[in-house]
């Protein structure tokens, strides 16, 4: 089987990673890429990683060009996504990299990102329980968010044994491509190399409701969470460091993660001793975990490492392609990362 | 007056920063600068920033080249300090850079450092309540650790003023340069650029001890503290990011760190609307420090920057060589960072 | 003896460090502080490290603003200098940190930065040969381009002496300081970090002709400048690999250096066996030297660090305030740099 | 036909990045890795991107573990591969990423490298003129430098065709996993992260003599060659700038670089207007090259970018050992980055 996908923000990070990816995988072959104010120059312009794509011009992202594709990836930013897979038919499967779609809640959506919510879509991180099922089939994904994405891996099975309190604390450091590649003043080199700096301090990142949403979901009740995002000088790369008190009675919460991902594919405990580091998981689809108890405080602390554009963006937006048309579930991906 | 100073361990990161600073200090000669195995060697081979020191040859590190000295740094490996310092007379004001005097209790000393407990002297971080008043006219100098400086300092006024639960957490983005100029295989520059990592996870950091000494101080009670701290590819720099849950009566915050640090030369709460970044602190003996309360969880978030060379080890010492000796405080230090 | 300073583009690179060095000069009092954009707001939200100058804010760049003051420092775009410093008094030491008054020639200013050509100004590298006594009590000064300035010092005792055939070849490696503040796409942290790249290549960068004005000058008969920057991965500091054919009869060179920088307080001839890093000289007005002869092809190789905002702008502004003023010429500068 | 490959020195970074090409290349089993002093213990304590490989632990570098492998990678120390490799039988495949048998003249290598020289083998570099041919089938196999890949191939096309003066000058800015993972002083991330500095100043470095053995032998006659190798703060890559004067009659070099790598799968000139990046190429085993001439010197200049891991020791390793078993060339190997 070779499906034609086409890429809608082509010029970007995520549709760039997208690209990357898809290069790669077997069973796929690349179509339309299109892009807002960079359409009509060539992707090598704005791509120079991809080689391969040499002699391709971005056209412009209209549903015209999308169309007669079998996998559309939106690429593009939050607000954008919602008019356009509306009017791709349902038998175009629709990968959302994007926002638009993640938030079950109407007045979550509202509060967070403004403007009318477009509605959910089944919710592309297979690895939370009870998800992969709604993904096998489905015609429309919604990737979701990378902070989102480490940190509910990083807690899902604790919270979901119901072993900690249901307050949460979560610092996510993050790289810089997940602020994306507009050009701004304090996202140049000179601001952050050499620099941290935290933003969307007390809770006002928007990726906080959609965590909220993935823990409390899989608690079965309001679980809070207390996010910070940190900006550090690197291109590539979350490690959130997630803690929550364990309850008296938690026992062996290493088992707990241990079972909960034994059988997937992108997913690793790591051996007792070794700690993630995003350099490990550079360009790879895998999720690096680690936990220890304070012993003091009887307070758990897990952390997390992943890649913000693979599994945390287009590694994501590719394994949930996989499963949506049957493929087995890790084609094109690797957990083998670029290191050092 | 001009007052005669030596470092010994001249040749690490702490001793050079010390160096840099004093270079600029307008009431100190330099005198002796000794090394471990570097002894014997010119200091600009070890520092080559410190061009004014260019004919100096770094001398062992013994009782006899460090008497005759004013005032003696020491810039050592945890637990070398104390024995030295017990053989320098006691008309000699001892800046000790490490940890071997920071500890009050003797069980923790044992229980985190290992080893007989060298006995604690004057803590320097004067402004902490009551603290600064400890170290002027003291000959014995117990330099606080980086994680301690900026961890207290962001949390030290709610604690003291009871706005907090008793537990609070921590997580604290570090540059390399705390780690030390020891060469090791998981600090070369082609394993740190790029990635991220979090060490001593679970309360294991040894700085976690100095946190809650410091807290449960000025508390007057047990402070709970979860530490985690990340390492982050960049030289200098600490980006601690604190949080804790309110109590249901606390009320303007922010009011609280304005009052508590109105008076402090060193210690900036920035406008609202601005956040810390390390790279303004970058060189300077400056904290910079903004609050926000997440007001879904109710829950005080505050986020401090400093340099972990200068306010975190060698600006603190310099700060308190000046306490001590009767000097203006701030006296040769800056709160003007070098950035870009 | 207090000068009042105004500082024209203070929202920028060049003007923040202007302020920085201003900052701990002791004969300077800072008066205006004017931007573009960025008028009107807070100068702490551009320049967040200037804390001493936190209550300030930027003004409209005007005539009107600017006058009044002993010292104007321009820095601001290409283009932009002539015309104000026209209209400030002849009275008012004008400090031009832009290219507008570098060239000598007006067919070279025509071709490399198109317009009219507003003229030359002494030019501030006083440590060529012939070029301090007319930086002595001029009113107007050109502060020289950063590549400039490493590439000139680092050969002009060779070309001088006339001990190299006529035709140098320069790489030099660049951080992103001096691309300056405005936000592009290709200066994104995520572009930069993990990347190098060359620009301008082809004899094609602006600064080439500056070069050429300079060794020609020095050699009195035209000098051929193959001239490629290199884009790496730090806010700061500049590496300039240059060489040139030894002439047969060339003798000792490094003497010839030595002699040459022998009563230069910025320019450092390294001892034998050290080699320049931009790191050692991170915010100091210092030129670190270092030089070698390839034994198989008589080939000079001079290596040359410096901080391209500092020594390669600021730094060399303020040194030739001080010659311009009658004030010793290191006053407010240093040779320590920032490191690690 | 699947082969079995054993790996020596799977702990450092050519090992590692052995390994890395290596899982995905369809043909190859992976068997024995063997390291140093590093033996004993878990291959994923040292290389944690290759997940894998979890279960593997580190053996002996032994003839008897490396014995009984179709392909035998050799990524040890300068001057252990030859004593292994002789005792290796015939019908091995041995790949020696060390430079051992890289000189064909036994006084460069004892001048360069001391000690008794190992002889020559067919050196890995099929891009240059003639040289595909002798590795097809061979037993042995010679990896190049990393500095003389990037810059033979920068400027081998003009070499060849006699356009440029016998004199080339070579300036090339490397990441620091070209120095290898023992732990220096010098190589820690607090001293290399934002700095530059420039070592084997003057032709020292040891890759001098083998640029000048490609070059001279690609145009039958001695080329001298000025090399400088820079270190910046990235982890891998190198941009290699080559210039060289034009001989008068020089006519249309780009159409020179065209015909010459035409059919090459990894080398590609790109477009007229872009310029190559290390960014671009990295985990990649592409090289990107671009050309300019200085039409003021009539002075050609080369840019080259490669990352110096992959096209530079373990990509033409792959590459080699595909053409030695008769495999396509490009088995296993990409020309897409991992960026940004």
């Amino acid at each position: 089987m070779t499906v034609r996908i086409a890429v809608a923000g082509a010029s970007g990070y995520a549709g760039g990673e997208v690209l990357r990816l898809l290069l790669s995988h077997p069973d796929v072959e690349i179509g339309a890429l299109t892009a807002g104010g960079n359409a009509g120059s060539p992707l090598l312009a704005h791509q120079p990683h991809l080689l391969p794509l040499a002699d391709r011009v971005l056209e412009d992202t209209t549903v015209e060009v999308l169309a007669g594709h079998d996998v559309v990836f939106l690429a593009l930013p939050h607000g954008k996504s919602a008019d356009i897979a509306a009017r791709l038919g349902d038998d175009v499967l629709v990968v959302d990299c994007g926002a638009d779609h993640r938030l079950v809640d109407a007045w979550a959506w509202e509060r967070w990102y403004g403007g009318e919510h477009a509605g959910h879509w089944p919710y592309g991180l297979p690895e939370l329980p009870g998800q992969r099922e709604k993904l096998v089939g489905t015609k429309r994904v919604a990737v979701p968010g990378c902070y989102p994405t480490v940190s509910s891996l990083a807690l899902a099975p604790v919270v979901a044994a119901d072993l900690v309190e249901p307050e949460v604390v979560v610092v996510a450091v993050s790289g810089t491509s997940g602020a994306g590649k507009a050009a701004k003043t304090n996202l140049l080199g000179s601001e952050v190399m050499g620099s941290l700096s935290a933003y969307g301090v007390g809770g006002t990142h928007r990726h906080t409701p959609e965590i909220v949403q993935n823990l409390s979901a899989v608690a079965d009740r309001p679980i809070g969470v207390s996010f910070t995002p940190v900006l550090a000088p690197l291109p590539r790369g979350i490690l959130a460091t997630c803690s929550a008190q364990l309850r008296p009675e938690a026992q062996d919460v290493r088992a707990v993660y241990e079972k909960a991902y034994a059988d997937e594919p992108f997913v690793h405990l790591l051996p007792e001793g070794l700690w993630p580091t995003t350099g490990a998981v550079l360009g790879s689809n895998a999720v690096q975990l680690q936990v220890a108890v304070d012993p003091d405080l009887n307070r758990l602390v897990v952390v997390a490492a992943i890649d913000n554009l693979t599994k945390g963006t287009a590694g994501a937006a590719v394994q949930c392609m996989n499963l949506a048309l049957g493929l087995p579930e890790t084609t094109g991906l690797s957990t083998v990362g670029v290191a050092p």
